[in-house]
């Protein structure tokens, strides 16, 4: 295991720009994956194959690896470069606009998904990507190596990259959620089957949670006639084995940004706003999944239902802009925008206060002030979120949580689980949340801390590269 | 055998009416249940267990049953007298909103559903009827009887009425789509497991096809934990088995009335409108699941496509108005409208025609004379359009087919199976079926005939009734 392992993922951890005198600098990759993943390479050599996004970028995948020290690992980082039209349709036309909703469960059957030329164009687009990915990945391995392909954007890569290197031990991680198959024959045969093959070109197959991973397999089953022994699968005389590594954070890490002193600024200011006012916080991207429009309803219920809590509760959620481009996304944004709106002209002028802004200080700051913290996603992988709060919270807060989160399987015990498309039901979590005895809220917290700190990413990809060791070809 | 067979269902085979001077009348039962279901009880002796939806239904709910005489079918009807509000709130509320927009994928998480007080007082409402449903079959049946119970909105029957009544043998019929475990997990617990369990109470389960059964003993696996072996399912120490039993139609029944004048009548003026132009046709109700708006983008591409075909073919769409009173299919209805007089805008006056009305011999006219039938649901249990079309049609005509209809399984060797959300691949399909050479028309059209034929709904309730008798407790 002394050889670096070639990590593959659409963002890379990562971007390269010009500063405005013209110099070269680097900024860090945004996204649960890059931290996840750079976290579980602290102190390894790692190869990280990623997308060229800037300008800069394109320059650096035109000279070679860059080498990085990115918080202890020790990353030599290769830029791929796609060329910008058919990025585009391929992560924004087929892994965003189509894979994402897939798997989420988010169109609406009567009216969407439409598919035409120009979801042809992106799939089309999507095959070339993945074949670029492979390449580079072939390119970059080292002899009887190991690759860990990430996510969906890169689903065809194991198959594609097996076949230029059938040394490789390899992994595909799925961070998201899986369709199950009749919502996923929604997709065309031709993109249904080639995802699936695509996916069991690898040696082991990761899933976030076993709900996920059944699905897969009933996927493989209903759509490919593939039956799983095991979660052993046979497929084109090979075997390809499905296991489920659930995702974490690094709490010690997350403790050193938090201590940070813009952390401590944006803290104070929190404090001050907030007064002696409950906190209910939600952190979490402007995203379709994240079920933001049915948690600021259920906060107008629970007002609605309690009058003495108002001017004595807020509602802080705080969204990082995401997909901007994408229609769904901008209308989804500006329902939630009236929502609040209409949810302070009935209970006062800050009854909620949703920020669209890229505030990563702000986040953490809040994090340890939260007195619930709503995590109520309509589907999610795992999400981290879940596991940031309670890690850095320091006010007992209580966890309301989307029992259709992956984080839901380890965090449940410890937390209000809530369906997340009942309103009534996550009104009167938040409710039961506010109302519960101080001791109880301690104790709650202090089991979730350690249930939540329990995943480590470094433990997570571990777990991946033991078993692609004894999978080895 | 001799023993009458009990049948419940929320839309009986008649209701009642009094005419202008006063007089008691009957009017026949509209939907495809009752006519299978009256079908397959022809030649035989029958109690007829149905919601009483007129006020003279309500009178005649508190004075026995009455013997019906329905094309050769000896029944005895009896009203359930469910108070109006509940069966709204049960049937419009639970049944239509709740339990056909699950297991159709109907909604839009990250919007709809919304569970709130509405619902849950839905609920409650849908549990009271099932019970008064139980407690009639229960008072009607004959000693170590059968009970053939019909579909969603009677799932609570079967558990119900075993408590009453464990001499009866007892059949559920599921006559539509079952959704898969992560899509029905969108109901409460209470809700999905309520509705498992109380289907569990049956000694037989039959399902259209293959496919909407396993999606069922996935749920049961899923959510209540039960595990099937050999579609048996052992549930509160008895067992339970699962069987298919595709419904189908009756051709003779269909040919006969397709020669009534009024047919006649109808078809002529047809004719007359359609001149030398081809017909692409479709009939279904106003329903969000038939993918009537999809259909119409498929017809616009083509012609887009195509433009020699402009003012040479014709698309024709009866639509029966079906839950009017539902705002979903309102805003639906309307959106077909705009998407057909756009559609007309473009490519001529008459490009297409849409049709709202409750014209049964309309419809049985346009089948006679359709070039390509288009029944592309997004999901649907069987679908008889796809059965009763071909039956009648005489012009070589050919079937556009969804493979997400149950009718899909029979019919894909001698029809055009399309994706129903891929518009390009429908378009393509019309534009295929348009094309295809006389002699493979007629070949298909005979093929699909016998295909369409061969289901009888009297097969389909003996194969049921067979099984039963072997299950007998």
């Amino acid at each position: 295991m002394d050889r670096p392992i070639v990590v593959a993922s659409n963002r890379g951890p990562v971007t390269f720009e010009r500063d405005p005198l013209g110099n070269p600098t680097q900024r860090r990759g945004v996204g649960g994956l890059v931290t996840a993943v750079s976290g579980a390479l602290r102190g390894r050599e790692g190869i990280w194959i990623a997308s060229a996004v800037t300008d800069e970028d394109r320059r650096v995948a035109g000279s070679g690896p860059v080498d990085v020290d990115l918080a202890g690992a020790m990353l030599h980082v290769r830029m791929v470069d796609v060329p910008p039209d058919t990025f585009r349709a391929s992560v924004d036309g087929f892994s965003n606009r189509v894979l994402w909703f897939v798997h989420h469960y988010l169109w609406d059957p009567p009216r969407t998904p439409t598919f035409g030329d120009q979801e042809n164009e992106a799939w089309d687009a999507y095959q070339d990507m993945n074949r670029r990915f492979a390449e580079a990945v072939a390119e970059a391995a080292p002899d009887g190596g190991t690759a860990v392909i990430q996510d969906y954007h890169l689903a065809l890569v194991p198959q594609l990259l097996r076949k230029l290197r059938p040394d490789l031990a390899i992994g595909l991680f799925w961070h998201i959620p899986f369709a199950q198959p009749d919502y996923l024959s929604l997709l065309s045969d031709e993109w249904a089957r080639g995802l699936l093959d695509g996916m069991l070109g690898a040696d082991i197959l990761g899933f976030q949670t076993d709900r996920w991973l059944r699905s897969f397999l009933a996927c493989t089953r209903q759509i490919l006639g593939i039956k799983p022994r095991d979660r052993i699968l046979v497929a084109g005389g090979r075997t390809v084995r499905a296991s489920t590594y659930p995702i974490g954070v690094n709490p010690e890490h997350l403790t050193e940004i938090a201590a940070e002193p813009a952390v401590k600024v944006a803290r104070a200011g929190l404090e001050e706003w907030l007064g002696d006012r409950k906190l209910v916080l939600r952190v979490d991207r402007t995203e379709l999944s994240k079920n933001i429009l049915r948690g600021l309803r259920a906060y107008e219920l629970l007002l609605e239902r309690r009058p003495e809590l108002r001017g004595r509760v807020v509602h802080l959620a705080l969204l990082q802009p995401s997909r901007r481009s994408v229609p769904e996304y901008r209308d989804y944004i500006d329902e939630c925008v009236a929502a609040a709106a209409r949810v302070n002209d009935r209970f006062g002028p800050e009854a909620v206060r949703l920020e669209i802004s890229d505030d990563f200080p702000r986040s953490l700051a809040a994090y340890t002030l939260y007195d619930v913290l709503v995590v109520n996603p309509v589907f999610d992988g795992m999400n981290l979120v879940a596991r940031e709060g309670p890690c850095l919270n320091r006010r007992g807060g209580v966890l309301v949580l989307s029992r259709n989160a992956g984080a839901s399987v380890e965090l449940a015990p410890a937390s209000l689980l809530v369906n997340p498309v009942d309103v009534d039901q996550t009104a009167r979590a938040i409710s039961d949340a506010l109302d519960m005895p101080e001791e109880e809220r301690q104790e709650r917290a202090r089991k979730l801390r350690r249930l939540a700190r329990g995943r480590s990413p470094g433990k997570w990809l571990d777990a991946q590269l033991r078993d692609l060791e004894q999978r080895r070809p």
